[in-house]
């Protein structure tokens, strides 16, 4: 995982290019991590199952995966807040030994009328799988400071 | 956490009721745990202050907690799939020493047309503080079996 640091040189509302597309590194799911997130957040049958051919994981465990990969991307000091997530839908199952990857777009973007120094931006992420397959799809609208600081 | 049994007599379509309301156990969130979720899938700085005054919850981690008290209503046997959620509003952000339940509230119903023994049903999911507001609020649609099995 890529935790940005204050050092990392941060994207700001007028580095966002719409219709670009970001890819972030891999994340590797295993079995026991799907039985381990399933445990503590969402202890159904099918995330838990001792046959790993029927394993399957949690929609919320490809949602924290999902933001894990996001931090890829270094908005961690220019991002201050989500509105909130649009259409998030789960299209196909996790399944143990999937090699998954964030690919987020960006879709449009405005500055912000009661805060001078933010814009607001969407984007859409998928979480893909290596045989290109998605996952899990949302859309997502943020709060992110704009390099000018709106002067 | 109360992980339903296979004996736990389930929710079936034919129980839910439109309008009604479910309210699960109290869930205490915690600086400890705060930081430890979000160490692991959203190393914002808001999620990982040292100053407890200045710590809030990662939204994935309100999207966890919200799955996990889910758990209160016995369907796991039941709900067979989510197709997804729609307007995830992340509205105030969760805080150390925050206790939190969960209100579900039933919207709509239908059966499958294309899966004879299941059913179509939609619910209002929210994350509720002790004096009545609400930080999360989703709209969730699942496929549930039905008790005939569509005979």
């Amino acid at each position: 995982m890529i935790a940005a640091g204050a050092s990392t040189p941060q994207i700001f509302f007028e580095d966002i290019e719409i219709g670009s597309e970001l890819w972030s590194s891999e994340f590797a799911l295993t079995a026991d991590a799907i039985r381990a997130f399933a445990e503590q957040w969402d202890p159904m049958p099918a995330h838990m199952d001792d046959d790993i051919d029927n394993l399957t994981a949690s929609g919320t465990h490809l949602l924290a995966i999902k933001n894990r990969l996001l931090h890829d991307f270094p908005m961690a000091q220019t991002v201050t807040a989500s509105f909130g997530f649009d259409e998030v839908r789960f299209l196909q199952p996790g399944r143990p030994g999937d090699i998954l990857r964030l690919r987020l777009r960006w879709l449009d973007k405005r500055t912000s009328k009661s805060k001078p120094g933010r814009g607001i931006a969407r984007h859409q992420c998928e979480l893909v799988r290596e045989d290109g397959t998605v996952l899990l799809s949302l859309f997502d609208t943020i709060l992110i400071a704009r390099r000018s600081g709106g002067e």
